[in-house]
């Protein structure tokens, strides 16, 4: 089974802790900002969405921050997954 | 007797949990999850919606993730519905 | 005396509970869904409201489905009318 | 003195209980929903309102119901008035 | 000293209760309706308002009835001015 | 350093009570309304701002009245600043 | 790792104090304020965001002052950066 997103929706997987940080120093509020870091997994296809043209900016298998609060977690096979607005997404991680 | 929706709006069934998890782990907030999957069992015409072009994108039979607290829960023949906007729908699980 | 809607707007009449549930088995909150059910007595014009082109597509006579605590409850000739927008009827029951 | 509406405002008169009910039965809740019923005694020009084109539809001594909470109450010599946009009219009593 | 008022704007002066009620009798609330009512001192050019065209329909000198709580109220040279948009003036008083 | 407000925003400096008031009478809430007043020390350039053509109608050193509570207040090189849209301020005092 | 903004969105980094304020003396409430100002370190591509054309005002090195309690703070490589609208940017410091 696979997510397919409607309009401009990604789906977001969490990355890991080890792979986001290259310190060792855990911060104090580290543990909570790392939680909007994600990898794409799905992109919707864009498009009309809410009567304005769309066009998707990212791609799968980036690795991006998202606004906190932002989408719904669900889960497919076990697996944990972020549903977001593409406008939900702030930067891509280079 | 059957529900017709009207504009952008989509009848939704609740899928049984059997239905939806390969695994047989429960992870602890899964019970919750699985609420938010269903079946499409009607599709309006969409068409002018609030003055902005809708096409529909969900096809009956198809199952789909949709919005926590999204939509209005209707019981028509002892069957119980939910009755959301295509907007509330996040992606089609294929 | 009768109702003319203006606009985009509608008039429902409840329906009786024996009228829409075919089977006698009562469920837990089966009453307060009930109260959605209404039947069609009058359509307004449609034509552009809010700036929006709206165009009717329910008729005097169907029966609908209505969001909860959508529009205004009034009486006229001891007769308890609703008047909603169109917008918040979700479906027709055929 | 009069009022002259602006834009697409109505200027609304109580209607006394006499001349809306033709039961002398009082059922509860009743006295509050008269308050809603009333006659329009001015119709502002219409015209655009917000940036929409707003087309006067209620004429001057016709009978209306009118949304719960809508508008503003004034006085001037001595009558009490409800001041209304035309959207919050939902109907015309004929 | 003088205020300009920008846009759609209007200011408003407070009218005495002498010059608006003719009866002498005083019916509960009167008070607070009193001050709804008010001559325009100055009105803004109008034009491009958020993206909207306005065009002024009050001159100085009109009496009008303006919403309830709309408005701020500035002192200038020891007079109290309110000043509102021209939508929150619901009617001239002719 | 000097600020250089970005669209429609308008850099604000609190006006001395001195300068305002011709009368020695202090009337209760003088003191609040005192605040309101202020002199423009920098304007935008307007333009497209989210998505309306804005026209800049201040200009620096002119005295206004601006909304209770809008903008933001801001310290530099021990200055204070209150940074306002344009549609904050209510009028120009002349 | 570089973050890589999307749309309109600029990511900040918080100034030291020691860069803003030219004389010693502390005001009280100037320790707040001060997290307003930051300097710019990636500004997104612009264009088209929620159907409005945004064009970037803002550049890369250049100090700025931006709203209260906007936009959303994260951490990479044990950096704390804030990413904010662009609109959220009040002026710039020059």
């Amino acid at each position: 089974m696979r997510l397919e997103p409607l309009n401009d929706r990604v789906i977001l997987k969490a990355l890991m802790a080890e792979e986001t940080t290259k310190s060792g120093i855990v911060l104090p509020g580290q543990e909570k900002e790392k939680q909007q870091q994600a990898e794409v997994v799905a992109v919707g296809p864009g498009g009309m969405v809410d009567g304005k043209e769309v066009k998707m900016q990212v791609q799968v298998g980036e690795k991006v921050i998202y606004s906190k609060y932002a989408g719904t977690t669900v889960e497919l096979d076990d697996e944990e997954y972020t549903i977001v607005r593409q406008d939900d997404i702030l930067a891509i991680i280079k």
